[in-house]
């Protein structure tokens, strides 16, 4: 019973210093994901070292972001997909391979090897929807045009990050071969048209199946089961579990209206989410940053990871208007757990070291500090008079992991959240 | 990312093995935790060998059944404790004294070293009060007087139950001089009477303060803080961890009609919990229990777990009439997970040999078959016309870890599903 002692002290001090580093951004006025990440990093063994890492904290925060991931993927339906316009697709793509070649290229020049160059490309891919969607839902702005462009353009986003990331890992692992990499590819293209197509169809035909299992919660556990199915198939078949994990959730994101999963998996991911956050930031090692030269490129990643985003989105948007156009751009940049999650996955894989680890930690950072206030001064013409604007209405919860329309959340009966929207 | 692999397939399998048993159990109108359990013995490494125990999965247990007596806790109120009549009182102590004595006496007439003895009388003091209120809550019978009676008394016998295993731990851990004994003992009760009173009033007084946290979902995250910090501390001062986590739950449970925690909980214990069941499973050694004598002792065990929870409480409720007095008698009977979770520890410790253990899950096993459908028997000429008797009304969840009443579950806001009670 005494090392289980142990594992629940370090449970419970990281889920301390998580709440407390997330509490102060959020009062703050930035996203709370922030806050975890650099508390860890405070109480890492490169800093305070109050806390060290464990087989078992590994793999809770593990199941942290397999879970986050679900969530995500919750929020994102493969028929949203198809209805979303050329513009989306357009800011999509423009927004994939401009940050891939554009890092791969900047890294690579400098002299480091074709790995990590690679890694940084694949960090810089996918926008971190959650930051933006908490900004406009918190602005009661997610049915403008704008909103409805980026989150379109977000899914699909996300679909070829994780794409580009299964590749990459791939090669990580020395599959650099040809054959093998296209078998990745095939792969992965296999795994996400066939539950785009067969697994979403299976559960809008068949979803409401999930009304006859007679143990209590039946779809949550159903959902459960799915997510760990398929991130640990995923895992098996070389791609990352999170990719898995995502898939899963998009095809019971179908099902929304019926059985309000989110809810349920909230509670879950609000537990063991924050232990992937501050493990990442406890492998940050800020002395590996300081060394001559390192932050300088870091903050030219940041650099490159903000134009390449805000300027080919910017443009594929133009027809939106220049403030739209601007929206559409800033609401892309951040990268926020995305980008880290990428980062942390090539770590483990020793493909890239702790130098490059840490600027794409501070390029995550960086790129989803400052976002909400720029959305919120952009949309503030057409917010209603008496709307506050820096203020956080009611007193609560400004971010945290991505999130449905915060005033529904307090508002309408949790058992059916999504039955008032269209 | 591997191991991390191999992690994510044992949490799907024993999700997957464990709602499977558990389903087949509520088909049979018998409660879930028996499927798990079942399970477990079979795919353990004492039969099918299908998964193994790892560091992981034993945290993961850990962590399920503090979470399960955490939401345990949430249901049980010091302040209802003080209203509760003393039928209650004298149902509990009752219930207390004879089980543990006899179940010592018992086993030590046959020549079982101390020790196992005393684990074996731990093991069953305490009634474990979640299939009972199920059953209750089914047939709406939650507001009669033998289920007041009832759930009053199961509070008591928690908490009695918790202090005889804190003592018995601490012998385990070789601490028998008196000094010892009496400090663990001193400890507990300081902890108890502390939790009830400075945390209950701070609670009452102050839980409000809660809504000033910013981040999303902040009372749910302050109670698993609690939660898990309560556990450590409980653990670190030699009480067992889900002493600490129960008396969290209480502390919490005076601020429910506020938060609702238990629907935010509930979620992370439908996810983690059955691993814990499953673990104890295969931690069961069948061919242990089949060794000649093993069986027939532990038919014995069950049939003294039977008697001396039927006969005293009965008898301590007898002023409730004679069909009263059986359904007290009957409903104290289900020992369930209170029971394992004191074998597990005992096990752990290297206090009772897998003979014991299984004995002991054979007791919990038994005394909670056959307690649904007696009780439903017994209240069947109270109920009204119409009501479905054995079928499941509704046709879901029968059973379940605790859980309020189900028909409120469904029907009201899951935010404040407390406020219309009285």
């Amino acid at each position: 019973m005494h090392d289980g002692v142990a594992v629940l002290t370090d449970l419970f001090l990281i889920f301390l210093f998580a709440r407390l580093g997330g509490e102060l951004m959020a009062r703050l006025h930035q996203p709370p994901v922030i806050g975890e990440i650099l508390v860890g990093v405070l109480v890492g063994g490169h800093a305070l070292n109050l806390v060290a890492e464990s087989e078992v904290l590994i793999a809770v925060a593990q199941l942290g972001i397999v879970f986050l991931m679900f969530e995500v993927g919750l929020e994102n339906r493969f028929s949203d997909l198809r209805r979303v316009g050329g513009t989306s697709a357009m800011v999509a793509a423009s927004g994939v391979l401009a940050p891939f070649a554009a890092g791969y290229l900047f890294l690579h020049q400098l002299g480091h090897p074709s790995m990590e160059s690679l890694f940084l490309g694949a960090a810089m891919v996918a926008t971190s929807v959650g930051v933006t969607a908490r900004v406009l839902g918190d602005l009661v702005m997610l049915r403008e045009r704008e909103s409805q462009v980026i989150l379109g353009a977000a899914i699909i986003d996300d679909v070829l990050g994780l794409l580009v990331l299964a590749v990459v890992a791939g090669a990580a692992r020395g599959e650099l071969e040809i054959e093998h990499l296209s078998i990745l590819v095939a792969m992965a293209l296999f795994f996400v048209v066939f539950t785009a197509t067969v697994g979403t169809r299976l559960m809008r035909r068949h979803g409401s199946l999930m009304d006859k299992i007679r143990l209590s919660d039946g779809p949550f556990a159903f959902g459960v089961l799915i997510c760990l199915g398929f991130s640990a198939l995923a895992g098996t078949i070389g791609l990352a579990a999170i990719v898995g994990a995502f898939l899963a959730g998009m095809v019971f994101a179908e099902t929304r209206e019926q059985f309000a999963l989110e809810e349920r998996i909230k509670p879950v991911t609000n537990f063991l989410t924050p232990y992937f956050f501050v493990l990442t930031g406890m492998a940050v090692d800020p002395a590996a940053l300081m060394r001559p030269g390192v932050l300088a490129v870091g903050f030219g990643v940041f650099a490159i990871a903000v134009a390449t985003k805000l300027v080919p989105c910017g443009l594929a948007a133009r027809k939106l208007g220049r403030r739209g156009a601007l929206i559409v751009g800033i609401g892309m940049v951040p990268r926020a757990e995305v980008g880290i999650i990428v980062a942390s996955i090539g770590l483990a894989a020793g493909a890239i070291g702790s130098d490059v680890y840490g600027m794409i930690v501070l390029m995550s950072i960086l790129t989803t500090l400052g976002v909400p206030p720029a959305l919120r001064s952009l949309f503030r013409p057409r917010l209603p008079k008496g709307r506050l604007l820096e203020e956080d209405p009611a007193g609560g919860q400004p971010f945290g992991p991505p999130a449905p329309e915060r005033f529904e959340e307090s508002q309408v009966e949790i058992g059916h959240p999504r039955e008032e929207s269209p």
